[in-house]
């Protein structure tokens, strides 16, 4: 039966292919999915596959019995976008002025909806219950996955799989690790309160231009000499903003970025030492500081039986002949917390242009439509060994 | 003659402090005061003084025959507002957002048109003839003088007179230096192009955030160190920009600012200086940089027996009691083309509010209105003794 | 027969304390540890126990058949101290100024000692060869090791173990790792080339102290920013140096430091952005820079199978009832040689001072000389787990 | 009489040479030109005119009573050398390493020799009395003016005149300022006190060398954002010390260097904005420092009649051509406390090799000894412009 799933994906490529497509036109940043999740319960209605919506907001959990005996797994796919526009000349762009899908969910989606289609035609002979968690803003923390959770997507669900396209990865290579996969990633946003003034007479001034340049600069010790060198830790300010006219300088600035950690551990010191750098800046200035820092996603820590579907036997699947356990990744993921929960793994599906090296969450991010098909099987791979290693 | 246009200029205080108010409320960013030219323009058709608009963009200058011979004296005042958003909780508070009267240019348009009102009464006495120079966006280079100038503005003028009401200085005393009085005002934009990607991937970047930080602080040494301490200067950066999401490195970022000098043979070499630096910090991330540098306003000069009406004199006006030759300040002002063509002077009004300190250009700037009949009278004092000195 | 070398080796505490104490108040620099090697020289000469001098410097190579048949097995002791100025106040303190065994060399030296006394007794038991390695020079690159193996000091040997006494680790407590242990640790020089001047007239000048103050500032991007965060990488600056005058800019600034890093692959990288950072600066400044930088020792990689004797089986070593497999530690070692050659391992004796929580090349470093047995003990270990995995 | 003399001091050319030309090759630092007094002593010795010798330290007043009634006027000499390395090749090259006459204070001391020998020849028409005051330690705060003072040097003294050999001014050429024309001239030195520790575990220290790093960059900011832009201001770091071994992260640094102001009302808004950055550093760090700021020298103000001399009637000294009133110049000098004392003026006596334009202070400072009889003559110009306003 697994053989002739695998074949259904396959065959399936031209509607994944469209489905992304569709989803790639019509991106929607986090918690905003409206259509989106539309577009999704559309399709489950068409499948008669009963879902429950609007579960952790935007949220969809579908379920499929199959006709044998088997554990309950659980499938999951994001489905939110970002606020960066696209300079891809394709002719599926983005039609949306500054929203793109540059980091492949409308793939994740294209995929999990083939699944549950194909899952249809072999519904007697799967083993167990299949749960198909269409998940919103996972770009954005504090995310969706925890909503969902806390709204009882998990509920029943034994064992939990997702995957991520990724577009930096030989094609149609499967990768993960054992343990920590993915980074935490937390976001903050600095904001200096100084004191404004003409911009020809500075000495009358507080001048929190001149505190945000510092601050980008200062707060990079922290990565290089406040924390355990053997901790790998990422700092990164992906957007500064004050003033609005050449001559006047501002009252305040503001300097918003995200801090990625793969041990929770060392997340308190940076924050301690986020303060240390600040309060020296404001001090320097007789200034003021305000530090918002949103603790988000932990890291994504694969449980070691699941992860090994994905490292020792990925090549089982149809169409996949390397696989490998890499080195953890720095980006977060809030599928952390559905491994928090249940056992589990997250891998990432292969799926680089020859060529187009640009890297996720760039305005030219793009990726290789034939590893949607193998993104499909991949997941329905773990439920495949999940079901086999619980069968008695 | 003039001692009653003086005592005329006092009883028209109301009208004054209303048309202020009116203008107050009604700011327009420079180049798009149309509806603050419209206004001018109504009431030189009120009065019946004839004029000639547009000149020089929204720019007018109307003119008043006196009946007497003399020379050809003309007065100027800008009308242009800052994007600030106001502050100050006051019954005249502006009324569009984000944008602020906060030069006291309003105040400088409603003195011009009671001087010009009250003139009119005194028509026949008055010696040689008067031209009114109403004129936009001073507080923007290129700013409205030159193409007044361009557009014929000082044809058959003699001498030019102008003044800002000075929400620092002490209310009613008079300010003025014998040469330069204010700077050179220089506008530029400096833009890094980096290369964007994941914020938790700064190593696969060439992160134009952390460019800019450098150079906010870096910059600092020019003035500090690569220029001769004798000459004032001052380089200040009213604006960052860069980025829209807080784990995503945008491509580029850039830096908006001013620079201001008292002696223009200082210019080139802060331009040459910003070059090195910010050749090196694209140096060393492997990236690129733009800067836009736009010489703005030269330093307004003034002659030094039109000065010496502002200074030796001053206390001759009515109302006014105390006069100072004042260090110069590094604001720029556009009046500097005036005095680069014709023989006059640019002095200071105080207007300060005890007790409400804000510099201009601040959300909370204010000036007392009992200071607008001063500057006009001020300004009318100027044409008296230019008059005497070049009758025969 | 261990059981009693082990006994003999307890019964030595006295003389290993007073060795330790001469050694300690008599430190000599690396490379000029003449005096050092003369003592150790002068032991042996007492023992009989036959060995070369002057072995890649002043290194000392002893050797001791045993009596069984067996492999030959190197222990090797390390004996250079630091140019620091000691803050203990103890009876043993430096009597030399600002030189110091600030990192235990001087116990190693008197631990290796005694097993060597001790294997006297139990010549006629102690199956195959053993090797003292007396190395000096381990504190500075290109260090003691590598001239002590050019010159013939591993010939005929087949393993080789190593200990550090580790005084911010618990007391008697061993710890190593399986694979990567101590880090590649690398030396540099940079030197600005400027053009001096008076401190008054900074723009005549091409200030090195400027250049010298951003390059501290600057290199820290290295590590936070432009490799791989799941590399761990170490760039710190032990010395500045520029200038002997208040009023005098320097024609030359410059900075001595130490890069450390887990994997070679690494280092390569860090040298080209610290030429693209210095580059930057230089540029930035019309002046040049020199970069000196020696690849230091490569990183301690030990062997699985020996390091399991001090992981797995460290608790059958009488005295010791701790052991981990602890994480790598950033430090450099110039033992990383010796195990590049031959299979080993090298590993750490607890050796803290309850209270007294200084690090290496500390000025107040000390350590519990109740350690110095069982560093003893714990190399003889070595060679007793070694000669049984290969005996027939 | 006075043609005379000039023409006589134009004939000691040589002896002028040879005298310079000896105290250059014999170099003594500031307070300790033991043997450059007993040089200039024993010369008084021989030429018999009496003299006070340690006046302040190693300064000598010696005094002739000219035959004709008349003021009193005092010429001052400085003798002090500097901690720099001459990198001249001349005969007359520093045979002392490390110290060096990189500021001409040799050539004033010949000159002034010659006036005195000269004044001999014309004792009995000289009006008044000439006081000629040898002083040490110009270079290094507190100075040898003060404490000459002091002890009774400008007792009974009327006026006083001083010059400065400048060798990058025109050969020849007399500058001077009719008010401020030498700086303020502070000396500081910043200790910052962290946490030593070793080079590979950053993390553990508080790293002094990063603080120093900040400091260097930071302290610019001071004379380019919190002082009036008006005011001419320098702060200059002449020397950076810290560490001494490349892996040891040390406990201290230190910043020596040095603050320029033009009036005096600046001075203590530097060294409070100076606490205000250093304290931030500090507390970014959780680290201590200690400012040692020692005011020096204030600026050297010339009193407007005197000042006359050197500027409207300069022409008047025989081999002079030219002369200015030239911009003040950032360095500073003791001979300001004279000045606040009695009337009188300081002046530059133009001395550029051409071709060889190395600024004071520098290892390759030179001078065109064809400028020793004119500063001769210009101080002779002095005295004798001074008498003539003096005379009934």
């Amino acid at each position: 039966m697994w053989e002739q799933f695998y074949e259904k994906l396959d065959q399936m490529y031209d509607q994944m292919v469209e489905d992304r497509r569709y989803l790639h036109q019509h991106p929607e940043l986090s918690f905003e999915e409206k259509e989106t999740a539309q577009f999704i319960k559309n399709r489950y209605d068409q499948l008669g596959i009963p879902y429950q919506d609007n579960i952790g907001g935007y949220g969809l959990v579908a379920t499929l019995k199959g006709g044998k005996p088997g554990k309950t797994v659980a499938l999951r796919a994001d489905f939110d976008a970002l606020p960066i526009h696209e300079e891809n000349n394709v002719p599926y762009k983005s039609t949306v002025d500054g929203v793109m899908h540059a980091c492949g969910h409308d793939g994740h989606t294209a995929s999990l909806l083939a699944v549950a289609e194909a899952a249809l035609e072999f519904q007697d002979e799967i083993p167990g219950t299949l749960v198909f968690l269409h998940q919103p803003a996972e770009e954005f923390a504090p995310g969706g996955a925890k909503p969902m959770i806390d709204d009882g997507a998990l509920e029943g669900v034994d064992a939990v799989f997702g995957t991520h396209l990724w577009a930096t990865s030989k094609l149609n290579k499967i990768e993960a690790t054992y343990g920590a996969f993915m980074a935490g990633a937390d976001r903050f946003t600095v904001t200096f309160q100084g004191k404004g003034g003409h911009g020809a007479m500075p000495h009358q001034t507080k001048d929190p231009v001149a505190m945000a340049g510092q601050a980008i600069v200062e707060l990079q010790q922290i990565v290089s000499r406040r924390i355990n060198p053997l901790q790998p830790a990422v700092l990164s300010i992906g957007k500064i903003e004050g003033g609005n006219a050449f001559n006047v300088i501002p009252d305040t600035t503001s300097l918003t970025g995200t801090v990625r950690i793969l041990d929770k551990a060392v997340q308190d010191e940076i924050i301690q030492e986020m303060h240390n750098i600040l309060d020296g800046i404001a001090t320097s200035f007789g200034a003021s500081y305000e530090l918002d820092y949103v603790k988000g996603y932990p890291p994504v820590v694969n449980h070691e039986r699941e992860a090994s579907y994905y490292i020792d036997d990925a090549t089982d699947i149809p169409g996949v002949n390397e696989s490998e356990a890499v080195d953890p990744v720095m980006g977060g993921e809030d599928f952390a917390y559905y491994l928090e929960e249940r056992p589990g793994a997250f891998f990432f599906t292969g799926a680089n242009i020859e060529g187009h090296d640009y890297p996720h969450h760039h305005p030219k991010f793009d990726f290789d439509e034939r590893a949607l098909p193998t993104a499909a099987k991949a997941l329905v791979h773990g439920v495949k060994r999940y079901q086999e290693d619980h069968s008695s």
